[in-house]
């Protein structure tokens, strides 16, 4: 189903999705004293004494801002920023209805890491944490990382696109994993696609435990020495692809485990399908056209197939993971959003499937399942606590 | 009554003054696909196509920042840009009780005019107007120009403590001279305080064809050529005290008719009300102790007094200014709030006390007359379209 038209219709109708309300009435002189001046001094003066009391005495402890500098906005590329925004809007939309989050969708007018770093951080102060969200690769990493090393900014900086995807990944391959009773040391993981979800994607799986992992990206299978790419591709390309497989995805896949596509639609073949390991694992996530049909993966051996579609089984989306991930981080005052809680969230969507439940068509939750942003948000503060990242 | 206590316990309790609200909710996958992806893809190449329905598709049209950086915050002076945040949440919310504006509250980590404007020119694709609020003079000046004289900066760009102020200073002289039966063109105005709200209520005041204004500062009466005193000082002298007198308050009041107070309490004697012009207007603003007391100012012979607080009649509240300016501002896509615009607010603020109605204790409407911000909205509107500052 096409759903440009209707969607349109909507935005035009809605003029917005998001409104803003005051959580009190001010009908008279002495609402208006309380909730503004000559009260008011009271909590400005509050937290000029105690920095840490904004994030209770304001919004802000419940609320993060949505950043985009609109150059890679879902698959349409570089649109420009006010044009991303009916996105920004929308995940603003569903940090709230599955996380209970506050969130405020922003774009930057630049396309420039020192400008979109500077702005995001001068701003910090007016939120609980920022979601980076369809800023191109490689300046998301450069983004990201800037922003996470500076002492200044206090809250925490999570790229959705980046982990937010592997997150749900790693989830996913965990559950597929004890489905087909395959153990993640043994098994080699190809992923398709070397921009921010993948190079994410393969941290994670390394993360999770995953034996090898090789990346393919247009130009071919990423390897220890590889030159032409820029650096983020060289920096993965040392920690994957241990046996030194070059040349394209059909290499890469022959007696692969798992497959995970973030990349183009229609770039697998059955022929390479049947290649892999038994009982395979396949992602296709290409969105609107997987990496291969699922009809076709299953055809050609493929034990389990998932895709970013929601009009097949186990759809890999990662609203299973941002309302939880902020939840759970502005729960406890995290002030980052580390690797430790990052594979908190991946295994506890993965626990809401018992091993009874599992199946090869039901490896992932919906979407729609209510117990997952509260599952993730508890795990990810208690992972929090533990890893010592907390401000309370 | 001190409303600290009650304030403080206020604000710990709600945590935020603020919700952010989804209008639409989201049950299933019907829902995801039209509000978010795929079909969120059709409004955001729409608005590639045509920048300025990034103002009806997105809630940018209806949206304004409320941003500060905390330097001059009530009465508290330089409390950080965290510790302003109360005060600016509080605006949101009156712009939205008010005027039916959707605000949020930004506040920016910098005290240097560069980077202030920069930062605000970089995210102002994101809303439909920007409210400065509490940042000290005269680097809110130089803020404010900046950001207007920028063409990228498209949007309305209003710094309340000045412009709201003058504006509901020129609504209550307008209505003070009607009662007492003088002409703008024969009055001298003294204008105790020459910080950002005193210079811009004495620009209002030669707008609205005031004979003279005498601004007073704390160092002495402003006259053309004056030393010592910053840029926005000297250009103000130039335009204001056409008989140059020099001295004190004492000198400047001296047959004057209308005395306004943005400075400090206590500072204007009895002695000083009668020596004013016969029927004079006292306007005795700071908060929360007035330059001189209401009833002593009325002893001394004063026709009409009106304060800053909620406790004596006539408030000169700029409550009554900025929600109808921005409603109106945005209703029609004004690129700027002009001096026309200024004007048309304050007499549509007066225009709501007949000629009948008109009392020395009641020159101005109430902060709480809900009729207020359509009037002033409607006038500001109409004013914008006539002075063709509309990108509709």
């Amino acid at each position: 189903m096409d759903y440009s038209k209707e969607s349109l219709i909507l935005h035009e109708k809605l003029k917005g999705k998001l409104d803003i309300v005051p959580k009190i009435k001010i009908n008279d002189k002495n609402d208006l004293s309380l909730a503004y001046t000559p009260g008011v001094a009271a909590p400005c003066l509050e937290i000029q004494k105690d920095y840490e009391k904004s994030f209770t005495l304001t919004g802000r402890g419940n609320l993060v801002a949505v950043i985009t500098d609109g150059t890679a906005v879902l698959g349409l590329g570089d649109i420009g920023p006010e044009a991303g925004m009916p996105v920004m809007e929308g995940k603003c939309l569903l940090l709230k209805e599955f996380g209970g989050v506050n969130a405020v969708p922003i774009c930057v007018r630049s396309k420039n890491v020192d400008e979109i770093v500077k702005t995001i951080k001068l701003i910090a102060g007016s939120f609980g944490g920022i979601n980076l969200e369809d800023i191109s690769a490689p300046r998301c990493f450069e983004v990201e990382r800037r922003l996470i090393e500076d002492p200044e900014v206090d809250i925490p900086v999570f790229h959705d696109d980046q982990h937010g995807t592997a997150i749900v990944v790693g989830a996913a391959v965990t559950n597929s994993l004890k489905f087909v009773g395959k153990e993640w040391k043994n098994i080699r993981i190809v992923i398709s696609g070397a921009g921010s979800a993948g190079i994410a994607i393969a941290k994670m799986m390394i993360a999770l435990g995953a034996g090898d992992v090789v990346l393919y990206d247009r130009c071919g299978v990423l390897y220890d020495g590889i030159e032409n790419v820029d650096d983020s591709k060289k920096e993965i390309a040392k920690v994957t692809n241990k046996t030194k497989i070059k040349g394209g995805l059909k290499e890469a896949l022959c007696g692969a485990d798992v497959f995970v596509g973030v990349s183009a639609g229609g770039i697998v073949s059955e022929e390479m399908i049947k290649s892999m390991n038994e009982n395979a694992t396949v992602f296709p996530m290409a969105n609107p056209v997987p990496e291969i049909m699922p009809e076709l993966a299953i055809s050609a051996g493929a034990k389990i197939v998932g895709t970013g579609r929601s009009d097949f089984p186990n759809q890999i989306n990662n609203l299973l993971v941002f309302p939880g991930i902020f939840r759970g981080a502005l729960d406890c005052r995290a002030k980052e959003i580390n690797t430790e809680m990052k594979i908190a969230a991946a295994k506890a969507i993965a626990s809401l499937i018992s091993e009874n439940e599992l199946r090869a068509d039901y490896i992932i939750p919906s979407p729609f399942d209510k117990r997952v942003a509260p599952t993730v948000a508890k795990a990810v503060a208690e992972s929090a606590v533990k890893s010592k990242v907390c401000k309370n």
